[in-house]
């Protein structure tokens, strides 16, 4: 068999992998939504079962074979092809790098540690959490090392590839390092502004679930989500899964407010519409899979922060939910963007604004990698935890359950996760920047709900691109300069005060 | 490998494979309930990924090994275990009787007929319907002939193997042949005594869908439905889906009419209350399957023919409706009777009543056999059609939508697949009369809506049995006699003509 011969039945094999993989995304999204609590068992017997064979088909002997005889003539394929063969590999390398016992000790201590972290959260209980959380960074550790001498990469580098392809400690290092220098002066400074404002007040409800679900949808519809090929559904949770497709967003609705439920729509039609503008030619493909999680967050926030929280587009929803929910004060304008822009210290990340949000995610990097590397003690996990709050927050967390208990990330083993949130948050302003100079009238257009410039615009500078560049390539070739902090700094200035 | 160790490694196999059809079952499930209409080609290719894999985890050389080697000793083993090893057989023998290539021409052909079938019906076109139900039919006549030689059985026998275990036309023959004797005559009686009755009126709508709803789940709890592993939703045509701890029951409301749409809850729940009935020890393995489909339809037709159409059931629900939907004259329980025993002579086979219906299959029996074994040309099947209606049903066809094109079932090469209707509706008659027997003051309990004895019946001698049995033996067993024809005789007499 030829390079070109070889190269030809990996695809076949990876899209047969992807298929099996794409079950299991409508399995997953079932679970989240509608499966029947009794059915959790059965379930997870599932998607264990597919999960293997989907392993499988990788792992199969003939996938190295195939690998090696389609690298050994590289004039045979190029372009995107070649750049597929690369991801055909990275996968293999990363499935096979670390000894399946060892992935197997993993999942046994994250299944472990979750299970516990759930009852310990609760309880307010990190002493029964310590020993799980030492194992699994023990465990953590030790593949991060493996892996890393796999791939040549240090131990943290090699669990940042795990979300974010091609992502070093070097890209992120110097602009946290930025970002930490000036940020917590710049949310002193917006509080400052925001106090001596008028306090927004809250729209009074009750807001009918069915009327917020069929503006979400007509604002999905708007930007450019495509039903034929998608849904909107309801979960605890709200997240993007279901498959290239057929792409099934949820949130979560209360009939005392909206703006929750509407901004997480917005926020997962972000997702949405990336996932919807991938190229449909390399379905299945390494290449044709969304860019790693910074660049997805940056799709979900230049919809939900960049644009939806900015003043064009509330100008453009105000008069809708007046229409909606029958006109009171609180729905003007005015009240509506002080509504989404409101900036405050909190204990939790998930409800933070977009000014303090890094700020969570620069403790998190910094205690993740001092606890990966040995530096910080589980045991002295709390301390550095309240500590770093009340020097970057500025509030000091009152217990471990709104502290360093609050996220399920390191419970389950997830390191080096977290920094994709705010290199998305900058991505975003950095991309929205770009939008700007290209569509110069975007706020006349978003305030007359026209958004086909936009969408049309992340279109054709980030979904059309799927895999085939890394997020740096991604976000320099659109923006022309590589990921910085600067755009968000003028961003904050710009909404917060100018 | 011993016989007893063959066998624990088959009952795994058979474990991974049934996982595998359990996420069949979900997608396809969500294929008829939620699925966006632009995600059918990529599902269509998960779908064949997925029964690709089940069938070759089943065809893998190791799986013959293991049969003769379990096999081999026939002590090793025993009761249950037993009986699922012969199943593994069977399932192996009818998955290898038929070559791949001709497999894969029964795929493609009946896709194919299927596709203009749809146009065809609408357009009253037999004429390009025609070739492709000659080219269907003589694909199954071969793969019948085959099968049947691989089995010891002829070619009809062959095809009712494929949907009823054991099943075999001489345990039909004569039980058509007794009830087309005495059917047609009862059906005139009981039209001319319907005559001269009171004409049951329309209950008049609107009739909300979410009260509908509310009503068919409070029905589906009342009978035993366990709503922590089953649900009920929506889809164009009322099918029961999901898996054995996930049950998923459709309806289609209209606001027109209910009693369309809550028969149809009914219905589906008997076949869902199967499903949830089945031993839980024996989840994955053949013996733990339900049974044919004579048997499951049996389920669905005792609740919905001979428990819910029947007068104390009506009179539990009558009250409950009136409630719901406030009362009119039409919603008493004499009228509500008399609109739920209603009998029509009429062109098509799923609208018709329970006295009706087995003259159209008494038809499609004959006629289907006739066209397997040749002795009817494709061609003619029109004619055959419309005199067979005109004797049997006693109404002519006026065209060949509402005449042979009507049902799917032998587009797509399901032959021998319509006995088992009639067969269901013989057996849930008798089946009724046993649980009488048994249940003295069953009408008493129905009209105060406490079914605990008549599902709790329906549990012990038909549901925990899984396919221990057959369907003959599960009927036998729990009735004292084999399967005939006598209780739906006695059954239509004292419900029409008492």
């Amino acid at each position: 068999m030829n390079a070109a011969e070889a190269y030809r039945a990996l695809e076949e094999r990876f899209r047969r992998r992807a298929r099996v993989q794409d079950a299991l995304s409508i399995l997953h999204w079932d679970n989240a939504t509608l499966m029947p609590a009794g059915a959790a068992d059965g379930r997870t017997d599932q998607i264990a079962e597919l999960t293997k064979i989907a392993r499988e088909i990788l792992l199969d002997p003939a996938t190295e074979d195939l690998l090696g005889e389609a690298e050994a003539d590289a004039g045979a394929i190029d372009g995107w092809q070649a750049r597929n063969l690369e991801l055909m590999r990275r996968e293999h390398r990363l499935a096979t790098a670390i000894p399946s016992d060892l992935v197997e000790a993993m999942q046994r201590a994250g299944a472990a540690s979750e299970m516990n972290w759930r009852t310990a959260r609760r309880e307010n209980d990190f002493a029964s959490q310590r020993p799980h959380l030492e194992k699994v960074f023990g465990l953590v550790r030790e593949a991060a090392s493996v892996r890393g001498a796999a791939l040549g990469l240090d131990p943290y580098d090699a669990q940042l590839e795990l979300f974010e392809p091609g992502l070093r400690d070097t890209d992120i290092a110097p602009v946290f390092a930025d970002l930490g220098s000036w940020l917590p002066e710049k949310v002193a400074a917006i509080l400052e502004r925001q106090a001596s404002a008028e306090t927004p007040s809250a729209p009074e409800g009750p807001f009918d679930r069915a009327i917020q679900k069929q503006l979400g949808e007509g604002l999905m519809r708007a930007l450019g989500f495509d039903f034929e090929q998608g849904r909107l559904d309801e979960s605890m949770h709200p997240f993007t899964g279901g498959v290239q497709d057929d792409v099934r967003l949820t949130t979560r609705y209360t009939e005392h407010g909206f703006v929750e439920a509407m901004m997480g729509i917005l926020h997962e039609t972000g997702h949405a519409l990336y996932e919807q503008g991938l190229p449909k030619a390399w379905r299945g493909q390494p290449v044709g899979n969304s860019g790693g999680m910074a660049l997805h967050e940056s799709q979900s926030l230049i919809v939900e922060m960049q644009l939806c929280r900015g003043p064009a587009f509330v100008g453009h929803v105000a008069p809708m939910l007046a229409e909606a929910f029958g006109g009171q004060p609180a729905l003007d304008v005015a009240n509506i963007s002080r509504l989404v822009t409101r900036v405050r210290r909190g204990l939790i990340r998930v409800d933070a604004d977009e000014a303090t949000y890094p700020l969570h995610i620069i403790l998190r990097y910094r205690l993740e990698k001092a606890l990966l590397a040995g530096d910080l003690a589980v045991a002295d996990l709390p301390g550095a935890w309240n500590d770093g709050m009340a020097d970057l927050v500025g509030v000091r967390p009152p217990d471990d359950r709104d502290g360093c208990l609050q996220d399920i990330h390191w419970m389950d083993g997830a390191v080096g996760y977290f920094p994709t949130y705010t290199l998305g948050a900058l991505g975003a302003a950095q991309l929205m920047a770009a939008v700007r100079r290209d569509v110069p009238d975007l706020d006349a257009r978003t305030e007359a709900g026209d958004f086909a410039a936009f969408t049309g615009w992340l279109r054709e500078k980030v979904h059309a691109r799927a895999l085939s560049a890394t997020t740096g390539e991604v976000i320099a070739d659109a923006t022309g300069a590589p990921l910085s902090a600067d755009a968000f700094r003028t961003h904050l200035d710009a909404r917060y005060l100018n």
